[in-house]
């Protein structure tokens, strides 16, 4: 008999960081230069004999400077998870979510934005991981198989009543419920969509997009993504370059990460339409729920996607009452977790909105295809005109990492919310004392010498 | 001949908690139990010939814990700062403002939102309190006496274009040149007017609200405000002792402190319309732009008045274009610091709506005041329907404390920007090691041997 874990007994963080801006993957209009970094906690247990218990895993990805504020603020949510129970904590994670949002205290650093939240994401994020492990199932699969009541009780529906009450969300999840072993096999089976932005970075030469975008055409992507915004004779040549590789039946999207005002974008985005952009992601600030309203207006049949920026559910909700987006753009690691991604994704089932989500960084691939996994299977019903983004970076230091065959994610089968990473990335990464950073300062010193 | 300073030599940075919690000041009904507490930040020069120059002083105000995660947002800025030329950062304060906000990597954090946006208005803030101590200058004088194509240039319009052009703005403040001296000196004379939250916490028995809300009358404030959304029977009673004190008057405003969703914000807000309540403050979330215009259309004519949990420019931009708001209430140490307030100011005189700012806490009255007194000078021209929030607390341990007379907030007038606390009261309440708090832990240690 194996051991059986009472408490939470630790919570432990890593401040991590991988320094990608020497390759210039990951560079787009607003990001020259990031360092894929992950603010990265983990959950230990104990047995109730002294045995060490299984680990629940969670991060917030940034990309940087700051990386050692988002593991401060994870420290600041200890003395909400620190002995709990892991029954309790696993049978419930909306109870967790509900006392570290409702942190009196710790709420005025919001409520619900920014550094504070993405730190309650990555805790929340690791209790569903050890809740997963516990169960011995996939994250994907452990949502898939709830009970639509109990789904509902994770969520928080404070200011979304105006939008979605909870007996529109349970009827919702209580549909979703028809064919849901069928779609389960299909899921098996073939996997989810997903899209590719490994061509696309701002930073490469016309010839490595062009051969990128070859690459995924070949590996059977049915889309691709190019960064935009910087200059706007270079974007018309690279999506001119791009079109004519991938050919009129691969969709092509554009991402400009927010570097317009509205007029700006309306009018960059039509300067480009004759190279069918399929979706024009991240026009402008991801709080401006009217700007964004704006811009589809005028923009149209180019879609408008975002979202992996937008803060928590309340301003998706208004995104999506406003009928400002054509795309959910979720992201597993800005909001406050698994509970409050369950909100966005009935949000986005309520007004007939397809969820595409944000992905690439660090894990962000590994976590986020749970979530669409869930919403296959038990919230749309479909995965028309539904990708995941996926980007070929850093998956090597997961343990669970992504798996695409075919230009789709393969459901993942291990148990847990596939957040783990190698114990020897983490060793060789972390930051400023891990080998990498250590030898790369020694370094520095050798050649100041 | 005084030295000059030629550099910024050191950001130094204090968590300062006071132990408001065990009075009941400050709390609501989403705050019960308030530590009112300030991530502090002092910014020191040096002169050519080593001796020490002025200093720019600033702050984050929190309500306990988390603070010193808002600490360690302000040390992860210092890059920017140390090193600086002081005559190049006070003749220019929006270049270091642009950097900090322009940040790549830090920017994934926010973007402009949460902890990493206050700390940079805590450093943003200081920088103006140097720069006005070097003009010799109260902020209000220098703000008030500077160009306003200088005022313009400190400005990120980014975002704000298709509710404010650089041209708009400048011609708001070319208008408010007209009369500015006479209204300068009505200012210097009589003050800027004030309104008082002190009787109205939710944590006071009836008996001191009714002393406090007298006393306020007598002391010439002309309007009050109480905190509700706790117990709809509990708000009617103490509406109704309040009304009954102040006679029908003087204004009384709630404040409901995001506790509602929008329907319930909504029946709230009638159940208390019998007491002619001035407006309704904080009905729901401070990011439902939406939600407001909804709260505001259904409730007239009580008003509709948010501001203090409002992340930054977008947000405020949004609440005008949606007509969601009666009125501004900016806060000077949640936004971008002076150079986001600015944008704020102008945008709220585009559309007409009057500015009474957000204050209490540690601080916050020192500082708005002089956002106010420029408002009256320089942009808005009137002190019509204007009022600065005023609570009495911890004003004790600032040097250049708020003066309150006849209801009006007296006109500051030695330079800077009133920001600067005590350096006994720094030494005393620094967390945990203060002379306050380690008697404190070592009183508790005590009771547990």
């Amino acid at each position: 008999m194996s051991p059986t874990p009472v408490r939470i007994t630790a919570v432990d963080t890593y401040d991590i960081r991988f320094p990608t801006s020497r390759e210039l993957d990951g560079s787009d209009a607003m990001n020259p230069d990031p360092d894929y970094s992950a603010a990265y906690v983990v959950l230990r247990t104990d047995a109730a004999d002294g045995v060490q218990g299984p680990e629940g895993h969670g991060f917030t990805f940034t990309i940087g400077r700051g990386n050692e504020v988002q593991v401060a603020a994870i420290h600041a949510l200890r003395h909400h998870v620190v002995g709990r129970s892991v029954d309790e904590v696993c049978d419930d994670p909306g109870a967790l979510y509900r006392d570290l949002i409702g942190d009196s205290q710790l709420r005025w650093l919001g409520p619900e934005k920014g550094v504070m939240h993405m730190a309650i994401g990555a805790v929340v994020n690791a209790v569903w991981d050890l809740a997963a492990k516990r169960a011995d199932k996939p994250l994907w699969r452990l949502l898939a198989d709830a009970e639509p009541e109990w789904l509902v009780g994770q969520i928080d529906f404070r200011y979304l009543t105006d939008a979605l009450t909870p007996e529109e969300a349970l009827e919702i999840l209580r549909r979703g419920r028809a064919g849901a072993a069928e779609r389960t096999a299909d899921l098996l089976a073939r996997g989810f969509p997903a899209y590719t932005t490994s061509p696309g970075w701002l930073g490469y030469e016309d010839e490595k997009l062009t051969r990128l975008a070859a690459e995924a055409v070949a590996d059977g992507f049915r889309q691709i993504k190019l960064k935009v915004g910087a200059d706007l004779e270079d974007d018309i040549r690279r999506c001119r370059v791009a079109r004519a590789v991938v050919g009129p039946d691969i969709r092509m999207a554009i991402d400009a990460n927010q570097r317009w005002d509205v007029a700006e974008a309306i009018r960059w985005t039509k300067a480009l339409a004759e190279f069918d952009p399929y979706w024009v992601e991240e026009p402008t600030s991801p709080d401006d729920v009217l700007g964004h309203a704006a811009i589809r207006a005028a923009v149209a049949p180019v879609k408008v996607a975002t979202g992996e920026h937008v803060q928590n559910r309340i301003v998706f909700k208004q995104l999506l009452q406003a009928g400002a987006l054509d795309i959910v753009q979720i992201d597993a690691a800005r909001v406050g977790g698994v509970n409050e991604n369950l909100a966005i994704l009935l949000l986005a089932a309520k007004f007939g909105v397809p969820v595409c989500p944000h992905a690439g960084g660090v894990g962000l691939c590994e976590l986020v295809q749970h979530l669409s996994m869930f919403d296959y299977v038990s919230v749309s019903g479909t995965v028309q005109d539904r990708v995941i983004e996926y980007v070929d970076h850093l998956h090597e230091h997961f343990l669970d990492p992504v798996v695409i065959r075919e230009g789709h994610y393969t459901a993942p089968t291990a148990p847990g919310f596939s957040a783990a990473m190698r114990p020897e990335s983490i060793a060789r990464y972390t930051f400023p004392g891990g080998i990498f950073w250590a030898a790369d300062l020694d370094e520095k010193k050798g050649r100041a010498a």
